[in-house]
């Protein structure tokens, strides 16, 4: 599909918990093809319903060390005792193949990606105003008070980099959110840089 | 409309004569409330069904020098014997007042602005092919040959500055380049730095 040359986009894609950030990278998935998500590496233990490979690719501490000591993160995590990592040889391989790839990571997994490709391209998703995110957050009420505390900490933590992305969208109507999603991947392949190796032949030929 | 301190963003338009770029501008505009175009200042007549202020400010050489020696173009261009610019004063007013901007000029006009307004958006329309281009600068064969070898020459030399501009749409479905540049427009209004200042309020209520 793709032509020689072409090379994908790397989406990072961040937001609160509550703001809707999972839904919305789902239904782009559904409405572009050239999109993909990267499958997470981790160590904890695989629940219910889930598959090796599909939600997450489960692997043992040792392995998931190993891993870090050769360097094949883009991006990893110690999240209370268990790990998270993004293969860096996977996303260079799709993007290779002229795939978009997203990863949907927090503000320090963004910052290590940054890091490492600084051509990136960076998305925060927030919900539109403290007392949606609050009311998400709360849930049904049967929670205990510092799991909800935490939550709401986590969340205003995660909000306070908002500013180290490249874009905002505020969900607030789903298909206006995810519009603005799709419209932020449509024009990143227009940009010139992407469009040189597409059409360079056409810029040529125009161009005599 | 717009809150305080949103400013718009200022686009900058260029093709070779034949891509439809004034066809794409005109939807883009129907299509984008926040949007307009600017009208340039010209010393050339006004023609049939022309209207001052509308198609053009219609001015004197005289005055128009004098707006060039006090700094009042943006950009500005002599195009065999009539001059044709863009008042800067307007497009900063218009900017400040929260609406987009876009100027249908040249690629010599394109690096004028670019120097006096580095923030500014450029895209470059292309017809699909060298062929299509060729069978709509040649006309209906009614033109005298040297007039459709300079259209020729003149859109060659214009794609030869293509690279210059930040995104480029292929113009071979009018729709689909439309919907392109709207993607882009409106990607832009979702960048943080215009965020940060449409929003600034929700980020900081999320923050705490």
């Amino acid at each position: 599909m793709s032509q020689a040359g072409e090379q994908g986009t790397l989406y990072v894609v961040s937001a609160p918990s509550g703001a809707g950030k999972t839904s919305l990278v789902a239904a782009m998935l559904r409405n572009d093809e050239k999109l993909c998500v990267s499958v997470s590496h981790t160590t904890r233990p695989m629940r219910e319903g889930e598959q090796d490979g599909v939600n997450y690719h489960f692997v043992s501490r040792e392995a998931f060390e190993a891993m870090i000591g050769r360097g094949d993160f883009l991006e990893h995590a110690d999240v209370f005792g268990n790990y998270y990592g993004t293969s860096h040889i996977w996303v260079r391989d799709t993007l290779a193949q002229g795939r978009d790839v997203i990863l949907e990571i927090d503000w320090q997994g963004a910052e290590q990606v940054r890091r490492l490709m600084p051509e990136c391209v960076s998305i925060f998703i927030v919900p539109p105003s403290s007392d949606v995110l609050r009311e998400r957050l709360t849930g049904r009420g049967t929670d205990a008070p510092e799991v909800v505390e935490r939550r709401l900490a986590e969340a205003a933590e995660e909000c306070r980099h908002a500013l180290e992305f490249d874009y905002l969208v505020v969900n607030d109507q789903f298909a206006v959110a995810l519009a603005d999603l799709l419209a932020v991947v449509r024009s990143q392949r227009l940009r010139m840089s992407v469009q040189q190796e597409r059409h360079g032949e056409l810029l040529a030929g125009l161009s005599q």
